[in-house]
């Protein structure tokens, strides 16, 4: 299976896909798409779209996963983020592909075992698992952790299915 | 100039099309587009980018106008409206019809000369407004208020264009 894990944003989005490979996870690709704060709302909104569409096309990807809100941002903001979210599930949801959202303590904990890790723990940690030390970018690692917190589940969810 | 008002939302969402005739409004369509608060996020967001490019397509809409968020609101309904208005904003682009977006006030006025016009009060000048009076949802009046909202201040931006 193989998953394109979104951490959302209108100015930053970090995109990571990766699947499983025996009992490891192998990183295929990520990216970081960067928008100005200057550009129209409009503008951001359709090149997330484009960006994601683009992205399941050219990897083959089986499924989203995409990060839930932090529930102390204030209204404003989160009015963003979520045209930013709307954007990019959209674009899953015009390819066809499901979706599925995780709060950023159970993706924070997929990766280090503790859900209130610091953005640099998550790096380090993500980079260990995929076996990619040189990503620089937090919006990566932070996409790449919210595809592998999905891919943990995947188990767990035909578990629960077959019974 | 035909306009494609949205009153956002992701439970119910109202669209008015209305055009310009002469020194008064037409009333092209109206709809309320109903979904089901147990509906999956994905199926709901689908269901609006959907709904708004075939409203585009079908009346040949050149702008949309969609209200802007009231700042009272709270994070988790902030993000939920945040993620209606990204898929129907996405929809536009896709399209390649501009968006305009407008507060509250702004629109209430517009159509009722006061900013803080109750929706009885807004329905019942959008009835006299497009000659028609039997609209019976708040969703549908407050859409095609959005939509003389941006009527209204077509002429003052074509003359700001223009110095």
């Amino acid at each position: 299976m193989r998953v394109l894990g979104i951490d959302p944003g209108t100015v930053k989005m970090g995109v990571g896909i990766v699947e499983t490979s025996g009992n490891s996870y192998k990183l295929i690709h990520y990216d970081v798409l960067k928008m100005s704060s200057s550009e129209t709302l409009c503008s951001r909104l359709g090149k997330i779209f484009n960006c994601i569409k683009q992205k399941i096309s050219e990897y083959k990807v089986d499924a989203v996963s995409i990060e839930d809100i932090f529930t102390a941002i204030n209204a404003r903001s989160a009015l963003t983020l979520g045209q930013g979210r709307g954007a990019a599930i959209t674009a899953a949801v015009e390819m066809g592909i499901p979706v599925f959202e995780y709060a950023p303590r159970e993706i924070k904990k997929s990766v280090s075992c503790y859900g209130a890790a610091g953005k640099e723990q998550v790096s380090q940690m993500v980079g260990l698992l995929v076996g990619v030390r040189d990503i620089k970018s937090f919006d990566a690692t932070d996409a790449i952790a919210v595809s592998i917190c999905h891919l943990n589940t995947v188990p767990l969810r035909n578990m629960v299915s077959r019974v």
